[in-house]
């Protein structure tokens, strides 16, 4: 089953402000399936539905039960989140290392469980879950805001699914080498004449700008400008002799 | 310079229920360093204050300024997150690709860049930055919510686990963004004043020559020769005057 069918699960959520950025980050990453556990406020209070934007779906479809078990009816996998270690034996996890596991359940949904704003799962709630997550925080203050929880799960999960690629750079417009070697000697032979090198300190100058413009990866289109820039400078230089003469 | 250092720069931010929680997640993560750059709110909203519970010091310290190249005074390194693509060459990266990129700076901070709520950041901005970020969202609903980006970059940042793929440039000489912007404004006059430029499309055109420059990531020596032929060309233009009118 795949990020569609996961359940985000909240336990006695209070802020209707995080009920709703909750909505549109499940809805950014593709979530869909929201379970309250007893929800001190109303997922279609007007800060909720102000904050989920274009997800009010979400909320509005949202699942209300009284009870962690009634929302974990038909999952064989839950993950609970929590900041503080049960017991000396069951292992935090790291968001990245746990979660794909949610969605390698061949048939049924898993769900992904979180607790209150303010003190987050009880003991009793941590045992219907099979594994721990804890977001790696800061000890000088570790508590997340639970829709900054709940998003960075759900960014972690989607990452899953749409591995990080770095797309190519585009190579069709890449300037050939020798369209480039021209600019190179138009360049030199410009700075020459303007005395900005010497010919025997041209070689080891031009040799850095040759390395910074490589470093570019110029495209035909920027040669072209550069190329200008330098036909536009001699022909200053000598419209300002003509000028000057008249 | 580490997380600690690293300026998270926001750009009209206009909500005070983002800003206080952006202020909590970055000290969630380590972050400190808030800059906003013309804000429509303020960052001791009462709002913002609440949703910041223990980071109000983040809020209060925040910087304020009224231009994006302010809020990077003293960088070297900058990343824009950015829905979408400026034009057809820039690749857009994944966070964890990218953003580890920003703390390899030995010496200086890096800066990322957050931009509007409502409508992102505009080309002009895009061009102070050397790499943009994408956090991958559903086609269904891209668009993040301001807090939770914020909060998925700093996690990522966090976490620091995947090397960057595109080697890093030389890192001891790389030029600060105001040094490489007095460049980009020397140049503009010059090109104006020898005709290259027109004033009603220099903007355009030299938003070409950023991009260039940004991707071949400038070293402090490189920006002085490029300044250096600026000003011998200079010279060369009064003194062409000059000698002819012997």
């Amino acid at each position: 089953m795949g990020l569609a069918e996961l359940r985000i699960v909240l336990v006695e959520p209070a802020g209707p402000i995080n009920l709703g950025s909750i909505a549109r980050v499940m809805k950014n990453f593709g979530l869909h399936n929201l379970v309250l556990v007893n929800p001190r406020c109303s997922p279609q209070a007007e800060e909720a539905l102000k904050m989920a934007v274009h997800a009010k779906e979400i909320l509005e479809s949202a699942v209300l039960v009284t009870t962690l078990p009634q929302a974990l009816q038909g999952c064989i996998r839950a993950i609970a989140t929590t900041a503080r270690v049960r017991d000396g034996e069951t292992p935090l996890e790291h968001p990245r290392t746990a979660l794909p596991w949610l969605l390698e359940s061949p048939d049924e949904p898993g769900a992904l469980i979180f607790g209150r704003e303010d003190r987050g799962l009880s003991n009793e709630e941590l045992n219907y879950a099979q594994r721990f997550v804890r977001i790696p925080t800061s000890d000088n203050y570790p508590s997340l805001n639970l829709a900054s929880a709940v998003g960075i799960c759900c960014y972690e999960l989607a990452q899953q699914t749409t591995p990080p690629t770095t797309p190519p750079p585009s190579r069709t417009e890449l300037a050939s080498l020798d369209i480039v070697e021209t600019y190179y000697q138009q360049l030199e032979s410009l700075l020459l004449d303007i005395g900005y090198l010497y010919p025997q300190t041209a070689f080891s100058r031009m040799a850095k700008f040759r390395q910074l413009y490589n470093r570019a990866h110029l495209q035909t289109q920027e040669v072209a400008m550069l190329r200008g820039i330098l036909r536009q400078i001699q022909w200053a230089l000598k419209s300002q002799g003509n000028h000057d003469n008249l």
